[in-house]
């Protein structure tokens, strides 16, 4: 089977957005085995949408739009849609109950025009939002299926592996399986020259390197009659890449470091707390993304100032002094305080320059020290980032969290 | 002038990577007051290019394709439009100069195939690339101008900016300005609502609504002979819009809630803390960054166990008895408590459960009470958000703000 990816939004076509969309629904798609030779953006313009509807279905028997099912009278995706299969649009009940269960639930009151949004043809194939007002719908008729979805893509991509997904399999041939394998703490290109002859003689499976800030991925890919085939094509490409990178690889598919990290420290029974001074409450924020932490996390400091690095965590005042809050004197002092007061068997700390001012020639903008306490024994690093101040806060943060994984191997 | 904007290459059809170059193209061009009605995606696959070029010169004068300049035989996007002009090409031999160079200073020794990348009708007009292999061009036929530029979007960028630019200045009809107006605390339906008349009767400047998560846009864009024709153009529907929907405009242009904020406590010269529960140093960590912070932002504690919140903010332990950890109590006294103990001005507080375990009907899943303590007086708020953990603590952290920034008005 064939399809078209057609996103729907001015923002798009002005520019003022970068449609991720497409690409989420062009890789799925991919591994369903159906193959998209074109992706389409056009605005919320009736006339310029009808004929996009039309070209794709001249060229293929399945689109799949995102976009275009707000409140507004500017939406017009389902509109249009209706009008290209000749259907009429009822209110759904259900979905307007959902709809208004939504609003109650987040305290807000209901505007008149997300009515509209509750409007469906019979018999289309409702797929509920359960993270927006929006449902999206499937029409399927003559042969022919489009699958509209909402715009914002934390609505989009659950509702495609929820009602999408599950929908399309009948039509996906063979299987594409993959596998992704997440590498922290090398570069893209040397990662690269890693697996050089692998990347070279590839046929099936096949690997893609992918970079990322801060981190990069391998994308294992086999194609196979079954589920079962492609993941036994994987296995002898897997083992090798993993033999070869070790332990900067830290996981896999969806898997986050700090997931990885999380579950180290929850089998290992140890607890953590944080003291950030550049990246502010980041390294807490980022450990605590990982659900099951409460059983580790105990606490953390945000010590912005030099007063509540002294109050907090018994930085001395003339290591402050002769040395400067960006030292590596300071970070130990700090991850050495923070497992003191709370009691943890892990403390960490940051304190740097995540500019873009205060720099100089000494202590430059990207400069950031970071600290590790486990058991009583402390050690730091010394970092240096370009890019803006979030790009150094965030790769201080996943240095220091990878620092911890390996440390706990 | 319309143009259209062709992305070339199956990675994207893949989704191995997010077209960003689209995006940049299509931003670029709307400031110069080119119109963009359609984007499309193709695969390097002969058939298929041309029948993209033949389509989208049928509907503009203008393409901008990005992708398919590269030394391999995949790479087709340069030979097929010489095709579709029906043009000779030959070798370039200041180009190939360039290419050897590069790859001279780069330490590589050049391949056979990069001398495809030299080759060029005569009467192109040549893009030099600074930063790769893959030179541009532009061919101007019968009125019909398509642009060849490189993919990656370090070279594709700079190659823009320093060569097409200055070429499109001459279809420049006038300009395309716009303002973005940041809106927050009403729903996107809301927010239309109450500007329904001026979305219904805008010709020009017109205003276009974009929900984000947790906030929203209006975006007004005047197209007008100059600047500041354009300026004057938008300024009597700006002031409408500001009347209208007041203080949930919180910010223009690039600002964030967290400048916005930052830049009230430094000029109002108060100083701030955060005790934090299920954001876990988001709040704080979003606080910081604004770059100018250090003057009011004092410190942050994420106290994410019980005792945690007793130690360090003197939260009553029955207080935790009684009410839970997730009560309008605790948080109003983990406001007080960071406040007190940090002596600053304002104090702010999250507790709540983000799921997506720990849930409960009396206290389900998205339930977050704030807490504000602004000289001595506290005050709590009761929020309740759908959507994942991460959702859950993103929306409690940016309403936490907000409501900061309105008692600060």
């Amino acid at each position: 089977m064939k399809a078209e990816i057609l996103a729907i939004g001015t923002e798009i076509l002005l520019g003022d957005i970068v449609n991720t969309n497409s690409q989420y629904i062009a890789k799925r798609l991919a591994d369903l085995g159906i193959l998209v030779y074109h992706q389409s953006v056009v605005g919320d313009n009736p006339e310029r949408l009808l004929e996009a509807y039309r070209l794709a279905f001249s060229r293929v028997d399945l689109v799949i739009t995102s976009g275009g099912l707000g409140p507004t009278k500017d939406d017009l995706t389902k509109e249009i849609a209706f009008e290209y299969f000749g259907k009429q649009s009822v209110v759904d009940k259900a979905s307007l109950k959902i709809i208004e269960k939504y609003f109650e639930d987040s305290g807000r009151t209901m505007g008149e025009s997300n009515k509209k949004q509750a409007y469906f043809p019979v018999d289309a194939v409702i797929l509920p939002n359960n993270n927006g007002t929006a449902p999206g719908c499937i029409i399927e008729e003559n042969k022919k299926i489009i699958a509209l979805l909402p715009g914002p893509p934390w609505e989009m991509k659950p509702m495609f592996e929820e009602a999408v997904v599950p929908y399309l399999q009948k039509f996906a041939q063979g299987v594409l399986v993959s596998k992704v394998l997440r590498v922290i703490g090398v570069g893209e290109s040397t990662a690269a020259e890693m697996i050089e002859d692998i990347l070279d003689n590839q046929t099936n499976p096949t690997v893609a390197p992918y970079a990322k800030a801060g981190e990069m991925t391998f994308r294992i890919t086999a194609k196979a009659n079954t589920q079962e085939e492609g993941i036994r094509l994987m296995k002898p490409m897997e083992d090798e890449i993993r033999s070869r990178l070790g332990s900067n690889i830290y996981g896999e598919g969806n898997e986050t470091l700090e997931s990885v990290l999380g579950e180290m420290l929850v089998n290992k029974r140890l607890t953590i707390s944080t003291a950030e001074s550049c990246t502010g409450g980041m390294v807490a924020a980022t450990i605590i993304n990982y659900p099951g932490i409460s059983k580790a996390f105990v606490e953390g400091a945000v010590t912005y100032t030099n007063e509540a690095k002294i109050k907090r965590l018994g930085v001395k005042k003339e290591t402050l002094d002769k040395y400067g809050a960006v030292s590596s004197e300071v970070a130990a002092e700090m991850a050495q305080g923070i497992a003191d007061t709370s009691g943890t068997n892990i403390g960490i700390s940051t304190t740097g320059t995540a500019g873009p001012d205060g720099g100089s020639e000494e202590k430059p903008v990207g400069l950031v020290y970071v600290g590790l306490c486990i058991n009583g024994e402390v050690k730091t690093k010394r970092l240096k980032f370009s890019g803006n101040r979030q790009n150094i806060r965030e790769r201080a943060t996943m240095q220091l969290l990878d620092w911890v994984r390996r440390e706990l191997l």
